[in-house]
This record gives C-alpha cells, sequence and structure tokens, in this order.
C-alpha cells in the first residue's frame, strides 16, 4: 500500500431529523472528491463524525463508502474506539468489507499510557492483516503520542507503517524524518500547515477540503512536488483562510455548511454538534466565492 | 437535594476475561463505601469506567447500584455520552430506577462551543426532572467550562444546580464562589486538592478514596468543618501521596489494584485501560500500608 | 531567622518626571505597613520595581528601607539580577547595610537549567552570611524551579532555608511540604491564594496588599490559625477580587494608583510600566472602597 | 532598507576571567560569518549575551561591529532593554555609531499590556530615524505579541517596518503574510523550522549558525529561492540536529563551545550562563563532523 497525495475525508450525511445516514447524499460526496482527483478516500474521520455513529451506522457507511468508490482509489477506514475490544470488531470489518488501510487513533476518556496504546496497537494488528496508519491527534482523541513512540510502534507492530500527524506542530514531522531517516511515510493532518508540511517530506495530505473547494488542495501538492514555490505560497495563502476556518469551526458542521450554500442538502452533523452560526456561513460564503467554489 | 459531605465512587468489577461486570462484586463495594460512612454513592463516574461499558452494561450498573443503596444515601449517576441523544437516553433510564441526582458531563470528541455545551444540558434538562450536577473535567472529557458559562447554565436551565470541578485549580472555585455569592454548591473533583477546597467553601468531595482507605476522607472533611485546622493538615498529608497516586496512576486501575492487595478481586480494568505496574503495585502496597489500610 | 505571618512589599515611588526615586514618599509608604502591623517588609521585590532601577537607585532604597525600618521589624532585600556578578554585588550591599533575609530569584533572559541555578545560587550564598530565601516566580523571572530543587538546594547551599513560590499552584505547596517532611518554611507569593496557602501550612504571605487595605491581610492569617474558618473565608473572599485584581493589573500600577484614589502622590510605575487605565481605577475604587479603605 | 538571506549573530567573546569583552575575538567572529557569505550583521541579540552586558560593554560592542564590518553587509543592533528610558538611550547610540537597522523587542519582568508596548516602541522611533524591526520572542523576553498587534505597529509607528518572529509557531508567519496580504517582510528567528518559515515567505532567517557551519544556511536558502525542494530539503535534515542542539542548549554556550572545539578560545558566557556540559560536547562535536565544520 502505497499512498501519497490527497487523502480525502468525505463527511457523513444526516437525515433531517438527525437520526440516520442518508447513505445515497454520501455517494454523492463520494462522487465529489473523486471528481476532484483525490488519491485515496477515508471514511469515518473526524469530519465523518465517526465518534457520532452507532455500531451498526459505523458499519453500514464503512461498506457503502468501499462499494461506491469500487477501487477506484484506495480506501481509508478510520478506527478511533473507547474500548480496545470495539476497536478490534471495526478492524475486522473493515478487513471483511475489502478497506485498504485502516487509520486508528486511541480516543480516550482516561489519559492512556504508552504501555496501553502499545497494548492497543498490538491488539489490532493481531485481529487483522490491513496496514496501520497510526493517526495522532490530541486535540480530538485526548491522548499525545510523541514521533519516537509512534516510530516504536511501526519498528514493532507489524502492520503498522505510516503516521498521520495532526498536531500542527512542524517539529514532530521533522522528529519522524530524521529519526526514521526518512523512511517512515507521513501525512499531513493539520490542513493549514500542510504547504510546510509537504515541503517538509509529507507523503500527502489528509483532508476534507476537496469536499468544498475541489482541485486546489491537489495543485497545492502538485506546485511543491514541482518546485514552482511562488505557485505553491500563492495557491497556500489563497486557500489558508478557509483551511483554517473549517478546522476553528468544526470539519463536519463547515463542510455541510459548505455544501448547503451549493443547494445541496447533506443534513446537520449530529448533536451536540450543531451547525454554523449565522455570522459563521457568511464567511465562509464569502471565502468559498473567492475560490470560485461558489458564483 | 442537599448533598454534601463525602461522594463516593464506586468502581465496577469486571469478570477475568474483562467480558462482563460483576454486579454482586460491584455491591461488595457499596457496601464498602456504605461502611465508611460516606454521605452520597455516585456511580458511573470515571472511576467506574463508564466510558468503556456498552449501553447495556451501564444500565445494568445504574440500576444495581440504586437497589443496593436502597435509599440509605443519596445515588448519583454519571451520564457522559458522546451523543446528546444518548445523554438523554441515559438521564431518562436513571430517573426511572429511581437515582437522585445525575452527574453531566459534555463528554467529546470534537471540542464544543459554549453553545453546543449549552444545548446540550437544556435538552437533557428537557428530558428529566432529576437535579443536575454539572461536571467539568476537560481532562477526561476534552471540554473545559469555565465557572462563570457553569454559573449562566445553572442560573438559566432547570435542574442544573450545583457544580463538580476537578481541573485543581482552586481558582475556579474562588471563581465560582463570587460570581454566585457563595450560593451555588460546588464540589471538589481533584483528590489532592480536597483540604483547600472544602476550606474554599466547598460543599464535599467527590472521591473514590473511600473505596480504600474508609472513613479518612471523611475525618479529613470533618476536621476542616471543625475548625481543627492543624488536624486537617496532618491528615490531609497522611493521605496526599494516596491521592495523587490514584488520580495519576487510573482511578479505576488504582482502586482494583488496592483491592487485589486487601484479597479482594475485582478484576482488571478494560482495555485499552492495563492494571497498575508491578512497580506502582509495590508504590501502593506501601501506601496503604501506611494508611492502615493493608496489615 | 524566624520569619512568619504578613511579609510586607513596599511600592518604588518615582518623582513627577519618572526619573527619581523619592525616597521620602518609601518611608510614608513604610509607615503604612509598619501600621498595618506586617511582620516584616520585603523591599525590591516585583511591587517595588526592582527590575526597572538602576544600580545606586536600587541601592538607595535598600538602604533607606533598612534605616527606616530600624529595626522593628525584620527587613528582606530582593535580588533579581541577570547576571551572577551583580547578584552578588546586591546581596554583598544587602548585607553591609544590615538587611535580615535576602530573597534571590534568578531573573533570566535565557532559559537557565538547574546546574546553572544552582551555581547561582551557590556563588551568592558564598558571598554573604545572610539567611537565603528561595523565590520561584516564573512569571515574571522566566525560570521554573520544581519544589524538589528547591528543597535540593536548601539541603546543600548554606544559608537558603526558606521557599518562597509564587506560581499559583497549590500542589508545589503540598509538595515542599511532603517532600520536605514539613520542615522547610515555604511562603505564599499568589495574592489570590492566601487563604488555601495558609491552610496548606505556609508560614506567610508575600503581599503589598497592606499597602492599600491595612490589617486585613493580617486577620486573615490569624482567622486560619486560630481555626475560625468560616470567618477566614468570609475575610478571603471580601478581599478576593481586590488581591486578584492587583495581581493582574501589575502590582507596582495598582498601588499607586490605589494610593493616588486616597490623595497620595506616589508617581507612576516606570515606563515601559503605564498607570492603571481609567475603567481599572474606576473598578480599584470600588473594590476599596467595599474595603473600607476608601470613604 | 531591505533586508533578506541570512542575517548572521555573532557571539560576544569574554576573557577567561568572565568580566571583560574580548573585541578582538570579536572581529574574528565577524570574519567568519562575512566569508560564510551572510547578507547582514545582527550585533547584540540573544546570541551576544546582550541581557548579561554592562551599558559600556554593550556600548563598544555596538561600535566595534559596525566599523569591523564597515559598510560591506548591514549591521542590526539588537535593543532589549527592561526600561524605555535604556531602549531610548541604546537606539539613539546605535544611530549615532552608523548601525542600518535596529532589533527591538519588549524584554520584560512584568507582563506588558499592548498598550504599554505600543508605547514603548512609539518612545523609541520618537527618538531615532533608524528603520526598527519587531522582534517577538517571548521564551527570551516574557512577551508574547501577535501577528495582528505587530502589524498594527507597523501600520502606526514610523520606522517599524519589518518583524522578526520566534514563536516557532509557523501560524504566526501566515497570519503576518495573510494579514499584510504578503507586503510586510518577516524574518525567522527559530533556527529548526528555517525550511518552512523561507516556504511560507520568509524573507530571511536570522541565525547564529554561519558561525560554526558557514555557508550551508546560507546553501538552504538558496536551494528554496530556486525551487530546489529535494535539495532544500536535504540540506535543512543535514542541518536540523544541530539548529535544534544549539537553541536547546543556548545559543551562545552552544557556538562558544563549537568554536573551542575548532581550537579558538571565545571564553565561556556569562554566568549564571554554564558552557555545555562534557556530553553535549560529545554531541556538538559528532555534529559538526558529520557537518564538515570539524575534521
Amino acid at each position: 500500500m502505497n499512498l501519497s497525495g490527497i487523502i480525502a475525508y468525505p463527511i457523513t450525511p444526516f437525515s433531517n431529523d438527525n437520526k440516520k445516514v442518508e447513505l445515497h447524499k454520501l455517494g454523492a460526496v463520494i462522487d465529489t472528491l473523486l471528481n476532484a482527483k483525490v488519491d485515496a478516500i477515508a471514511a469515518l474521520g473526524s469530519a465523518g463524525e465517526a465518534a457520532y455513529l452507532s455500531e451498526s451506522e459505523w458499519k453500514q457507511v464503512a461498506e457503502y463508502t468501499v462499494k461506491r468508490v469500487n477501487g477506484r482509489v484506495p480506501v481509508v477506514i478510520g478506527v478511533a474506539e473507547l474500548t480496545t475490544e470495539q476497536a478490534i470488531n471495526r478492524a475486522e470489518y473493515a478487513y471483511e468489507i475489502g478497506a485498504d488501510v485502516i487509520m486508528v487513533s486511541p480516543f480516550s476518556y482516561y489519559k492512556l499510557s504508552e504501555s496501553e496504546i502499545f497494548t492497543h496497537y498490538q491488539s489490532i494488528s493481531n485481529a487483522t492483516p490491513l496496514p496501520i496508519m497510526i493517526y495522532n491527534n490530541p486535540a480530538t482523541c485526548g491522548v499525545d503520542m510523541s514521533p519516537k513512540f509512534m516510530l516504536k510502534m511501526v519498528a514493532e507492530i507489524a502492520n503498522t507503517c505510516m503516521i498521520k500527524e495532526s498536531t500542527g506542530d512542524i517539529q514532530r514531522m521533522h522528529k519522524i524524518y530524521v529519526l526514521s531517516g526518512g523512511k517512515v511515510p507521513f501525512f499531513n493532518g493539520c490542513n493549514h500547515m500542510a504547504l510546510e508540511a509537504l515541503n517538509a517530506g509529507a507523503s500527502g495530505w489528509c483532508t476534507a477540503a476537496p469536499c468544498l473547494i475541489g482541485q486546489q488542495p491537489r495543485k497545492l501538492f502538485e506546485s511543491v512536488k514541482a518546485g514552482n514555490n511562488e505557485e505553491a505560497k500563492k495557491l497556500f495563502y489563497k486557500q489558508y483562510e478557509f483551511l483554517e476556518f473549517i478546522v476553528k469551526s468544526g470539519l463536519a458542521a463547515a463542510v455541510k455548511s459548505g455544501f448547503a450554500l451549493q443547494g445541496i442538502d447533506m443534513g446537520e452533523p449530529r448533536k451536540p454538534l450543531l451547525p454554523l452560526t449565522d455570522s459563521e456561513n457568511t464567511q465562509l460564503k464569502q471565502m468559498l466565492t473567492g475560490l470560485n467554489s461558489l458564483s
């Protein structure tokens, strides 16, 4: 499994009463992403509100995504469960339905020790042959993993072979690069640090942005790869406020509002999450207009 | 509902394969707490590993606790669900089975805005007539609520009438006291700040410590109330390292190990949580011996 | 040297052009403090704007303070110099003029390692027979010293015999108490945590508050010692907003404005420090009126 | 004044008794930097231990630097004084002796408000016609200035025309770029973020590294400008551990030790600063050997 480029994150559309997942609308989101020429689809991440789905909804979304993508690009499935038992259950399911990669983060109530996290990943690895992307996002998961510790897992736990770093601290990427001699692929999970992450050696950028701004993230990726630094800078700063905005206002809420602004109903995020406020909506509208995603 | 004194937190015993809740063992824990003359029992908090239980296990524990306590002291039920819908479901269940209070915290994956938190509490309040203790514990729940915001909820949302503050920042308690004119009861949720919280006006102390050290927390509470400050200081510092230890090593793991050291099998915490390490166990043994809880 | 109770911090009055120290006005401040029955006078701390004085001004203030106090209570002199050489120079001067204690903090531009800090204190200790209060205040000095490290210095460096802790983290005081078996005296340097610090075993409270509110800090100290906890709580919360205010708005600026509100001109703080804004002045006036320090 | 590229920071050599500045040795440092083809020399920054010099030493260093550089590249003089009066004094002196730019940071004991900082810069600007680089380094200066606030000063205070950002937070640079429409030049002050800062639009890199590794920083700068991203990445990661090391172990100590490893005696840093430990020296030796600066 050799991921690189733009790893795109679909949202999970809900019905108007907030109670059901609307799979056909998810299909439209996936089509939007494939039209934006993304390199992989990662379902059930933060943007997909995985933490807010029931087990059966989660499984529906996973299965539907794999079927809809239908091998056109690799499918990554996020696994962020509170118990190891549930995480194994989801990992096994991802394998069964034909996903290509699982992205595992130690979502947690209690702070976990490194030995607890290690055992968690080890148990999941034992249960599935799928490649595992180790995903560090303390802001949502409540647990922080150092580059050194993640690389230890990559070295010692079968199937763990890449890292998604979402702290927004560029030094973490430097550490991953230096400590692994540049050999362990890492991905950027902090939208508004994409330019620098790519320059620092990230293999790709994990982002929900293509849901709303199409190929613009991909063009940034390509400019960096081509050494067109002035163009890359220009493309990045053009997207910058939008990228910062969707992180700060909440990915699911922001992307769903962005679809609504285009006249596409994806429902609201699941409570306690709320849709964007009116003033946030106005900001988003301006940004999307500036980015030619709204006319 | 006029809570004060020692609000005690039982652990949730599991079977040896980590898969089932052992209710009769939970009964023994509750008896231990009642023998320690605690003023209330709070099930399904952090110590009770509520976040790691299935819905049906959660309901079993809640129901069993109310029955076992049988009115001898008030029963508080913790509600810390990721979705508002599930939180309402649990709150309704707590009422049905005859609990006295619910303790609600905004456990979260996404950071929540104040308006999301407010709506979450409002929705729960609409669904149950039970008194609500607002519980702030950013270290586990991932969301921090300021004293000002919590008091706003107390003022505007029916049934919200007291606060449990677990940040360990004594200034939060000062703010609650000053901003409410001393009128909104607050409880200390930071074990190793109990002495100061009580002196600053906390109505009580929420703690799992009586599981292992019996009446010693209660004696500290009484010394402070009686103005025996030298004795209070002595009692507090005697317990201090133990109190800090159970927080830092994880309440559930520490209390379960403490029972095991007394020859009482409560199972292990649920994975990814692990039992104490050998060296932690040795430390705990020394502390419990010093506190006369082990001979 | 057995300090306890209220250690009071005079401000340093300046002339109207901000260029000269007004020693006779400093005399009036010292008289105010002695009338408030404080247990010691500590010149050249934060409140005294020591960092903003030239060497010769610093020496004038030190000498004048010792003479004016004239043995009625002990005099503590703050030493917070950027170079070890200057710190020794000030420590020697403090001894020469007859001060009783020096309070030494590692004011710093570069972060200092523990070994750099240790050597700094050792060098000062070698240069003077005066008792040394180790003063930890990372918010102003830029260097944080752990309880464990400070106690190591107390154990290994002659003359270092007490600690002033100003982080506002009550756990630091617990650590000092527990790690030293209650034997190393510590003082509270965080005004709005005075109640709890005294309950946790602080020997005294280092504060500029008596400049403006006379004996009220002393009464709080006495209530705690007498076990009058309800009264202590009442006294503390009465002063609370004032104590928090003078810290947050800057001790020197706040105290000078407080004197001005009483019609006593102490000049302005030294630039870049500015006097309170109009709205802060209004707040201060209300607080002082509520505390009966303004009629 | 159009600064760009590598702004190099000389250390300040002391005599063996730590008491005097050795100007002829400073001359050798400056020559080393000019041989490394740096674009400007910035005296009296952190690396130059400016905070640890007496006023007359400071003036000697400033004057000597201007003379020695003798117009070959622009000379920047750091001004980081505790009082506004002293800062003005130094700024005036820098102008008198013919420096080209002053780099002003609000070194502070008390936390300063934005209005205090603004007034400080305004007063300095009033006293000198020299261009002012606003320098933000909260780790050493104790005061943090937001991009928005610094840009407000650039807009409203004459002579303030560029920014040096040393927090190590790449988002600060994004903000400066976006909020100023790319029009206010900013410089990177965080050595181990140089690659990304340059890609994000920094005009140059402020660094003491050329003291020890010659033209390697310049080559990195040039690769980025030329769009040779693979080469830039390679050059950056080759220097990375060294760059991180000199920041973490203290610039002055590390650079002086690096000279000593080459057989060039620059004295020790001024106490309380200490030279590198033996183990740090060994690390540095290995790194410099790997970078071909030691054979």
